[in-house]
């Protein structure tokens, strides 16, 4: 795709997006979606066929995007030297990535339209949130194999570990709305005293430097 | 009001309730109301004034109800003599309560229709999730205070308390339905994680029994 016809898709995105939100699904046309991208409505359709295609893209389209990145740095946080500093730097860039407007809006729609598309809520809960727990609770087998942690389910201490972060910001979001949500700054510190809660439940303690 | 009364009262809530959640607030009428819950439309009426009024109703009702109960239950956690055992029957009420179905629904629901009445979402997250941490944070200071807890910010505490307890299920219900929620020992099972993470935490070493 060139650079001008890329401009052109994700100004479409980003418009379906706000209008899908203010106006639900049913009341935003692919019309209205045109005129507020600022593009014609034959370039609307020459990149999706139709309102549902467009739709699925603005729910599904950047959650892999996110996830994918993610589970990298997940994956290195597993064989880290410094395990409390790498679990830190991951929460942050946790709540960051989960945290941030684009992502936020699009959780919002997501939810707000499962009743017309239950399958993609369905999808969207597997393709983010459970992948991302799956790639932690990996993570932390491997701590635990290590000896850094001591986890007896790493699949409940991943679900915990993630929520401990993430949880009351993203719930209050999405009841506030995505203006409402905190300064970065108060995120991180979220970010890491959830992390502080979760080593003092799950650090072996023979690894623990001597006071 | 009188037995009958009531109990047509809490039908149409429920039949509303279905209806707003699977033809959204716009496509449920109040006559579509009132023949699912098989009542004339001048009873729904006489109950509730208008749909909005109605919808409301549904939406608000039930959360007050459940949260009042719960406060108490939180208030003689913060003055019982075993916490830990006290800490795991609150923890296993509170994912009873929040993960009933009735209360899932009304919590779908409200989250759905957050783009039309953001008012009503944010209300509901002021009766609710807000009030239930509000508690959690007076349970937890009082509970350092008497030095059960070493707690430095008990409203960051009663978050993480809440959302390591309740986060997880209640995430995945609000994607995948609440017909695909856990049983009542899997929940329990994930309450009884959650408390001992915390404990693990904040717990003052000073008090636990030496092994």
């Amino acid at each position: 795709m060139s650079g001008r016809s890329s401009r052109k898709r994700s100004a479409i995105l980003d418009a379906a997006t706000e209008l899908f939100l203010t106006r639900e699904y049913a009341g935003a046309s692919m019309e209205d979606i045109a005129s507020a991208a600022a593009v014609s409505k034959q370039t609307v359709y020459k990149h999706f066929s139709d309102k549902e295609t467009l739709f699925r893209e603005v729910a599904l389209g950047s959650v892999g995007r996110v996830v994918g990145p993610f589970q990298a740095k997940v994956a290195a946080t597993a064989e880290a030297n410094d395990v409390p500093a790498a679990l830190h730097e991951l929460a942050r860039s946790y709540i960051d990535a989960v945290m941030s407007p684009m992502l936020l809006r699009r959780r919002q729609l997501v939810l707000r339209e499962a009743g017309r598309f239950p399958d993609l809520a369905h999808t969207y809960h597997e393709t983010g949130p459970r992948r991302t727990i799956d790639a932690l609770s990996s993570a932390f087998a491997r701590l635990a194999e290590r000896r850094e942690l001591v986890i007896k389910d790493p699949r409940v201490a991943a679900a915990q570990f993630a929520f401990l972060i993430i949880g009351e910001p993203l719930d209050t979001a999405m009841f506030r709305g995505v203006g409402n949500r905190r300064t970065r700054r108060e995120l991180h510190a979220l970010a890491d005293a959830g992390v502080d809660v979760f080593l003092g439940a799950y650090r072996n303690p023979r690894t623990r430097p001597a006071l």
